[in-house]
């Protein structure tokens, strides 16, 4: 049961943003443009960050979200995300994203956990400053969203064909607050 | 020196929302809805409950800056924000309050570590669901910014006065994110 009073049966982060509406707003927002919009990193390779991070955090309901938007978004690669949260370290991805998942890892602990090293090596694998700039906000965020959602222990689903459907709207339809019923 | 090319002489966040303006937007937003915006917590207890999640993060940038709000906000009563930051356990706080820094501790560790007999305590103490869900939501979006400020390794200033100054900012004019110069 939630801590607060919450609108039955919404999972997740969908009934904190019925709850607080005026929140959502900018919270909603953020992952629209996080996630979807311009940047040097593919809506795929964001929305794996966003589910490796919430992996680490033990976040049931965002990394399940997160990972099968990903999946979506991968398509024919979608193996790449159950490689990725079984184990990174023999993951089949390229150079790039390892170092990019490495950071991001690292913010997950705390942010100067992240050493000049670090970048150094992202960056001779081809990430740019918006690459690791917007890895490190991904990592950052759902180091926020996984402790809103487990902090006020909103309902988590255990079916994965919840997740599957999900993920299939997110990776077509984005971040959109939902409305209330 | 900063982990990506960052307007110099720009500390902490506002280097980061010159640099990302378009994830600065909902950041800003955010801050704003959750500090000043309508709650059952007033903006003095707001700030402290940032300022008390950034010092168990380390992040000193977030810290001096949000403690220097709520020295400015607490008026008459702004050594309660260096009691709390000292030794929380013996600071000269009301049970709701403390109950509610518990919580924030707590979240700041991980969500789960919330426990239904902290919000109980909580609850007993006079906080209502309002009070519960900002607690939380402060504690999981400053998790956030001190893992976005340090992890990128943004300009940290030392100077007492500089975060006196931005306390003063904070607590007048609220959250907005700079302009290019």
């Amino acid at each position: 049961m939630a801590h607060i009073e919450l609108e039955a049966g919404v999972p997740g982060i969908r009934s904190l943003a019925l709850f607080r509406p005026e929140t959502a707003g900018p919270l909603y927002a953020l992952a629209e443009v996080l996630l979807r919009g311009p940047s040097t990193l593919s809506p795929a390779e964001r929305e794996l960050i966003a589910a490796y991070v919430s992996s680490r955090n033990n976040c049931v309901f965002c990394m399940s979200s997160h990972a099968a938007a990903a999946r979506c978004l991968f398509g024919d690669e979608a193996g790449t995300v159950d490689a990725v949260l079984e184990d990174v370290s023999h993951a089949p991805i390229s150079e790039k994203l390892d170092a990019l998942l490495n950071i991001a890892g690292k913010v997950q602990i705390l942010g100067k956990q992240v050493l000049p090293v670090d970048v150094e090596k992202a960056r001779a694998a081809g990430a740019d400053d918006r690459a690791i700039h917007d890895t490190v906000l991904i990592a950052a965020t759902f180091s926020m969203f996984n402790r809103y959602v487990d902090g006020l222990a909103t309902l988590t689903p255990t079916d994965p064909e919840t997740y599957a459907a999900m993920g299939k709207r997110l990776a077509e339809h984005g971040y959109n607050p939902p409305k209330k019923p």
